[in-house]
């Protein structure tokens, strides 16, 4: 009997992966990955030259989504579907054989595997490789430590609501920021209204070929990153005499 | 003229260690580690059996401190001073060949391996690896999702305050509770008046031999886990739909 191996790839760069994420990687005959329909892929794009010659590969493309908005219960709905369909492939694939599924980061930081994680439970074996995850990449790429001493660290969505957001900024030492695209001008205006937009940074394709490191008050309104992460860092907050 | 080269060794099983970490540290010729006095030294654990055998080894030991209270001022200085020696000896070692520095997880999230960055600046070139976080190391060994949807995930040190750490714990998603150790106590009361510690888990030796994953809960009070991390997963907050 085989398993159902997803591969935590880390934020980008091929180099940064981990030993045993690149020989499972290696060696697998049988490699999965999600993609947007017509693209190549963020993950299949880290993996370019490491496959085996002989490996079959399986896109798993997202349902479109141009005729049903997005956060419609139909789209959710196409989405439980497409994730039921997919791991239904997966588990019948895994009855004889190992099957790789490549996964940006790490699997269990906000990673889509989850869903056929869940859904794989109880019918075949599943493994998980960690990853590093992608804001550390990119806190990586502005060669400063994000925590230090009690630093207090916030990780938040920018489509959380702007109140949520700002009470947050306000209560955390060091900030990152993911699920900005066109989130960024609400996020830019929650960290002006916590006081700590002159201190925020913006990471684009950390790690990656086109990385920017660059004040977020610099970015230009019309400019839409692609794969950023704001950051704020800590100041090393002092460690308290524990009772 | 050489570099320092601080290489992030990941949460503790050398096989997670990154492909760039794991050829810096097998082409080093001088390599250099924290250690406390008389011990081997998790970081230099981690590499074993990786290491040239020609390399040179420079364990740095951290000051004694049983003469000095960890808190006092006395001990801030001898900490610096220590700092400032190993800075001199690295930055020197440099000006001819690349050292590289061990640091457990990843170098720039409250690694100690900061202190020298710092006083390295200017002098010679830095250079750092990314590693797998701990953290992501113990959210692994759950086999569960730390975050996903729009979780707003929490980083907290144990030495903070109780009344801090009740008003984080209420706040967050999913947290993830560092230097735990003699602060277990205050950690689990705070999570038991936050209401969040029949939901809490305690991750003992994540990712390396004799990992422990139990519920916080059901450990004793006596009992004080080494390297341990105490987790409390997401359930996955609604994306709210954004105006």
């Amino acid at each position: 009997m085989g398993r159902v191996i997803c591969a935590g790839l880390g934020p980008g760069d091929p180099d940064l992966m981990s030993l045993r994420a690149a020989r499972t990687i290696g060696d697998a005959r049988h490699v999965a990955y999600f993609r947007k329909e017509g693209r190549a892929g963020q993950a299949r794009r880290i993996v370019e030259g490491m496959l085996n010659p002989q490996a079959i590969e399986y896109p798993m493309e997202y349902p479109v989504t141009t005729e049903i908005p997005f956060d419609s219960p139909d789209y959710t709905q196409a989405l439980a579907r497409f994730y039921d369909a997919w791991a239904d492939r997966l588990a019948s694939l895994a009855a004889t054989e190992d099957v790789v599924v490549l996964c940006e980061g790490d699997p269990f930081f906000y990673g889509s595997f989850m869903h056929l994680h869940s859904r794989l439970q109880g019918r075949v074996p599943v493994e998980v490789i960690p990853g590093i995850t992608g804001m550390t990449g990119c806190w990586n790429a502005t060669d400063t430590p994000i925590t230090w001493g009690d630093d207090v660290l916030t990780v938040l969505m920018g489509t959380l609501p702007e109140d949520d957001l700002v009470s947050h900024m306000q209560n955390a030492d060091a900030l990152v920021i993911m699920k900005t695209g066109r989130n960024l001008p609400r996020v830019r205006r929650a960290l002006e209204r916590a006081g700590r937009l002159s201190s925020a940074w913006l990471v684009e394709r950390g790690t990656m070929p086109g990385q920017r490191v660059v004040r977020l008050a610099e970015v230009e309104p019309h400019d839409v990153p692609y794969f950023a992460i704001v950051l704020v860092h800590g100041h090393g907050r002092r460690p308290e005499i524990a009772e």
